[in-house]
């Protein structure tokens, strides 16, 4: 792997695009501190210690560019385990843009998207899945997802991986031992404790697996169908569900987050509503292409809010409409609005099991409303330790993973040759490996870090 | 003044807005390093080197928020000259708002715009105009704003300032001695002398506020009305002349900074196009509303240039247009174009000066027309050491000096007494002192630090 590292010295703007107090420049590589010698040449840099800062000139031909502050890390103690420069210049993007030409200018080149992150994984400053948990961490909009993100950044997920690993590496040895030794036909390996051992691993990475599909909704949020005829009151709920995370984002100045219109945030997880049209109204005017349109929507969500007007629904409709959701295969609210006009829906719809009233408008029952939508998401597997995986190339590793063990325990009970056993471990070995970085192809890993931020 | 040194602790986010590798904030105030300890308890902050950067763990109730980086700076040793620390944070719009509410929870308050550097100037760390120049740097797009800012920022302007008040002072105080012996009438300030001060002082303000025009455009761009028919080939020029910038512009990714769709920069200067309709085709049509928002426009610009096709435009017609052109008061540029494609209109236009001939379309006769674009705004004054004014604020304390001088000047004409003169001069110091916030008013300050970005 030693290859990839590459001995030049990159550079890039860290910091977001646009005017600021302040403007973040970083370099990294071993010309770096040459490079700021070049630069500011008030002081050598090469004799300062690491961790400290130090106001100097940034000049380009006698002409003083910017007063900046210079963080300084050295090898190996920095991001990237190279020598490292930040430097903070006034925010403007002129300056910026000045300052990163006059370093161009010296001898550096400009960093790709993910390069500091790709080369703080090439110096074993961390595993490929932690490596990936960083962008995770940037993009991270909601408490859960930040969590999630902060914990495999700091190793937790990668930890599962190897203890697997380990387990597995085990069990192979155990194979390969009884290969050298296949002329004498000896077991080494007690092929019961390997199919305990293997069922154990399996069960792991089946629950990984499983966890994908909450990890994932919880990284980019639930997408949540709300379903019902215009005059059942979607809008006023949706605007009575969004309004209060608003104005809590809003507080902060300079910080207000690009916001999905109709997105809500619940104990850390982001819900995301997609309006549709009602469920069967579209059926009445035989519309088959907005029936159709609707139905997708449903089926690719998460969730189903189905919301009627318990004042104007009739028992029949309300019963061919449930029929209609339990058809499809999403989970599903039912929720009765505008319950607080009418005393008789409790009657009217005393045959209905699970129904929730609601008045929107005079906000009752919402509270009821989210607390059920957090438990749609099980929401409760969040306060447990148990680790989500919400990278799609984790889960594709150990969907592979999973085949190999499968093929491995089929083999075992079809008591094919140790020879082939080795070869489906090898497998299950490569693609878990893949998670982490142990094993890597160059491809793979410019793929995965083309996806950072530039500077990071 | 130091009734306005307010003791809280302030705190804001640094960098622009939106995702990044990086984002900072920024705190200031006695309680900076208590704070830390509640929010990052790993690290006994109060006994670390100014200086020097520490990785630490920002927590929230057990939670982990970041891991991120601290840098310290000691009072006096700091931007506010208070106790200040910089965290670099993972550049999360997410993690910034967490963290930025939890230093909020502990004790700080969120900073209004600009008063990190309205606590550096309060704190004598930097005059008035040294602090108006860190808005002005951060908002510098071009080499030659940039370059003003920065004089500005170092002291240049405020030094010459600070210079014209020691003489008037020098000046003021003869006078007021003056005053103590005014029953014995003795004159210790010689007038032929106080006369001659006083000129040469009025001279250095008179080219200061000159100036203004010049520093004006040059900070805030030179707005140049394109004015021609529509076969005259402006579309074309425009673009010609736009083409090379933009692309130099783009070649840094993440620095592209806010494009005037038409700004052009020359030698560091930028030139905002204005396009129009023709000058006399509105007339001929008798549209007699677009004349007369051409002709607005033409007059609000600082430069015209006015361009017409050699191919088809008759003698008598230009002759009319030049007449409309002089007849404003904007400087303005002749430019002939397509003049490649025909070799007679040297005769044709034989009798008129100063026109440039010129091909847009073949790029024939641009580095002449910028030249002459660059002339026309005095750009020779830039390559000299004078200070060019550029804030408006700075603009009005002068022009108000110079009336209070003139007010002086005449007084000692018609031999006012010693009292009526030592007003006018205490008035012309007063606004003198505005410029560097030698004397100020408490609504002014707010005034000028309110235009600031956050975290500065």
């Amino acid at each position: 792997m030693s290859k990839l590292i590459s001995q030049d010295t990159i550079v890039a703007i860290a910091t977001p695009q646009g005017q600021g107090a302040i403007g973040v420049i970083r370099l990294s590589g071993d010309q770096t501190f040459n490079i700021l010698k070049e630069i500011a040449p008030s002081k050598n840099w090469h004799e300062l210690a690491s961790h400290t800062i130090h106001l100097a000139h940034i000049k380009r031909e006698g002409i003083l560019l910017d007063e900046a502050l210079f963080a300084l890390f050295k090898n190996p103690r920095s991001y990237t385990g190279e020598d490292v420069a930040e430097i903070s210049c006034h925010g403007s993007p002129f300056i910026l843009q000045q300052v990163v030409q006059l370093i161009l200018e010296k001898g550096a080149r400009l960093a790709k998207a993910g390069e500091f992150t790709q080369r703080a994984f090439l110096r074993g400053r961390m595993d490929l899945a932690q490596a990936e948990a960083v962008a995770d961490l940037i993009a991270s909009e909601t408490e859960a997802s930040h969590r999630i993100a902060m914990n495999q950044m700091r190793g937790g997920f990668s930890n599962e991986i190897k203890e697997l690993r380990v387990q597995l590496i085990n069990f192979a040895s155990l194979i390969e031992l009884e290969l050298d030794f296949s002329e004498e036909d000896v077991e080494f390996a007690n092929r019961d404790q390997l199919r305990a051992l293997i069922n154990s691993i399996r069960l792991t990475i089946e629950q990984l697996i499983k966890s994908f599909d909450l990890g994932h909704v919880i990284k980019n949020g639930v997408p949540t169908v709300i379903v019902g005829k215009p005059n059942a009151g979607k809008s006023t709920l949706l605007n009575k569900l969004l309004h209060e995370e608003k104005a809590i984002v809003s507080e902060i100045p300079g910080t207000t987050r690009d916001l999905i219109e109709d997105e809500m945030t619940l104990d850390g997880i982001a819900f995301r509503f997609i309006d549709t049209a009602g469920l069967r109204e579209t059926v009445d005017k035989v519309e088959a292409i907005g029936v159709q349109r609707t139905r997708d929507k449903m089926k690719q969500a998460s969730l189903i809010i189905y919301l009627f007007d318990v004042t104007t629904t009739k028992e029949k409709e309300l019963i061919a409409d449930l029929e209609e959701l339990k058809g499809l295969d999403t989970p599903y609210l039912v929720v009765g609005n505008k319950a607080d006009t009418s005393e008789k829906y409790a009657e009217k719809f005393n045959n209905f099991n699970g129904i929730l009233f609601i008045s929107a408008k005079q906000e009752l029952g919402l509270e009821e409303l989210k607390n059920r939508l957090l438990n749609m998401v099980n929401y409760e597997k969040l306060g447990s330790n148990q680790t989500l995986v919400t990278n799609a190339r984790h889960y594709e590793c150990l969907v592979n993973t999973r085949t190999a063990l499968i093929g491995a325990s089929k083999g075992m009970d079809e008591q094919i040759s140790g020879d082939l056993l080795a070869q489906d471990i090898r497998q299950a070995l490569f693609h878990l490996g893949s998670i982490t970085g142990e094993v890597s192809a160059d491809d793979l890993l410019g793929n995965i870090f083309s996806k950072f931020c530039i500077g990071k």
